[in-house]
């Protein structure tokens, strides 16, 4: 690991996976961890994730590498508690699902010479908490790394070394760009799984346990969707509402004129339509994102 | 198995799965099969899944049991072909993902003496094709039928029996509370994804390969759902339009909602939201109808 010491700040699903995934290769590197919850960190504890402090300046202490695994609401206030005893040369990245919007708040409390280089593991379960965290999380998934203006090359360049040493395939582009592609692979698909598992579990003429038995049809895959941390997600769409809304209009500008083919009947369009997204999933399949075994590559679970 | 002599008309994933589940417990009963594609008869054959026949009417030559698997739009004329060579005391059924417009379509072509019991098994992948079949398919999956008023209560029991062996769960209703149901379960999610891979696939300022490489973060499983037949999907919105649009408004009126909280920046109102959709996740984990396995229980796939 091109870091001696490297602190994480919040012990959830990704930084428990990231710790895991370091101790896979390097025995040696330190690892501290903390968490605003006792209970995390007792269960964190117990689970031999990290060492264990009991809050961010502890854990910070004499650390070469920071990484900010909070929801994306709760970055500023904590960094704000230990900013003031960081030494210049550390470097503090975080692996929140927005970048602009944490940039915004992260830059105007950090003192200079700080390297502060925002990323984005794209990786992670519908699970939460440390007991999630499994140490292959980030084996051939995406790392995107939006290094500001005058970003140090060298603490660039170790950043990228540490995320490809967990198996991640790193890239980097500008925050607002991550933001609205996040939009349209991420954010918004959370925001219509959301709301689909919401309109079924609402309807009067139909039970909830039809809905929970009949859900092998399609709908399960957006109840795993819909099952991810509510905090999280719910900082992401205020963190994140231009590009979201952006995409959001989109997507119902094109599920009216679906909806309107499939009112007037209109075979080819939907014939046509269906024809052309199924070249995308192939795509994906030749990208290595994704595995189409039979039943969806799951086990058996009866 | 209750039946001597089972006849597949249609040959892709759904009955080769049939075909290789009966084999699993059962090396007597007769398995007769045909498809329209000379291709498909040709790769079924190969395969092993069950004897090919080039027609249907050769296909259900002393069946006791037909299954149609075909999709639901050629459902009609296929029954067309054999419908005056089948003997009373036979029993027909389908795997149509529609029931209304099925029934409505295939009770006046046939003759009087034949049990006709519309079926729905609730499982299957994005695949297509024989070599796509996999004995497991069923196996606590639900089957829904919706037997017609006076339908025979032994060919009924026989049929429950059936897909009982082949490792399904049986439900029954009828067929208008059915394609409800399967608008939520399943339609209505489809035309969604459909929708957001459209969506993705045609926005002019992210690549491609963004769309592709990104997809991990939540997309994927949309790419997945939306890589579905796309002769069968559209078959299914133009045979269950009143309950998909019925559906399809509910869920509108949802997302807009969501959409106004979202732009009001309403925190509240989007962590109530994905808190409750989350105790849905919970109820489908606890019937068994899907795992939480690390990394959705998928194999690695570098």
């Amino acid at each position: 690991m091109p870091y001696n010491h490297i602190a994480l700040i919040g012990l959830g699903l990704i930084s428990a996976s990231i710790a895991l995934s370091i101790r896979r290769k390097d025995k040696n590197t330190k690892i501290t961890g903390t968490s605003r919850s006792l209970e995390t960190r007792k269960k964190a504890d117990e689970l031999g994730i990290c060492e264990v402090r009991d809050n961010p300046v502890e854990a910070v202490k004499g650390a070469d590498l920071i990484i900010l695994c909070v929801p994306v609401g709760a970055m500023a206030s904590v960094v704000q508690e230990f900013a003031a005893t960081l030494k210049p040369g550390v470097t503090v990245t975080d692996v929140g699902s927005v970048k602009a919007a944490v940039i915004a708040k992260i830059i105007p409390i950090l003192p200079t010479g700080i390297d502060f280089i925002p990323g984005h593991p794209l990786a992670g379960t519908e699970n939460s908490g440390p007991e999630s965290g499994f140490a292959t999380l980030f084996d051939n998934r995406w790392c995107i790394l939006t290094p500001l203006k005058g970003c140090s090359s060298e603490a660039l360049k170790r950043l990228r070394f540490f995320w490809e040493g967990l198996g991640a395939r790193v890239d980097e582009m500008d925050a607002e760009h991550h933001d609205l592609v996040l939009a349209v692979t991420s954010h918004v698909p959370h925001l219509i799984a959301y709301t689909m598992v919401g309109v079924a579990d609402d309807l009067a003429n139909i039970t909830k346990s039809e809905v929970i038995n009949y859900s092998a049809a399609g709908f399960r895959d957006f109840t795993r969707i819909a099952a991810s941390d509510p905090t999280m997600w719910r900082d992401v769409f205020l963190n994140n509402k231009d590009a979201s809304l952006e995409i959001l209009g989109r997507f119902s500008e094109e599920l009216t004129s679906l909806q309107r083919a499939v009112r007037r009947g209109d075979g080819e369009l939907l014939f046509d339509y269906f024809t052309r997204t199924r070249e995308v999933r192939r795509r994906i399949l030749e990208a290595g994102q994704d595995t189409d075994a039979p039943n969806f590559g799951r086990e058996k679970n009866d």
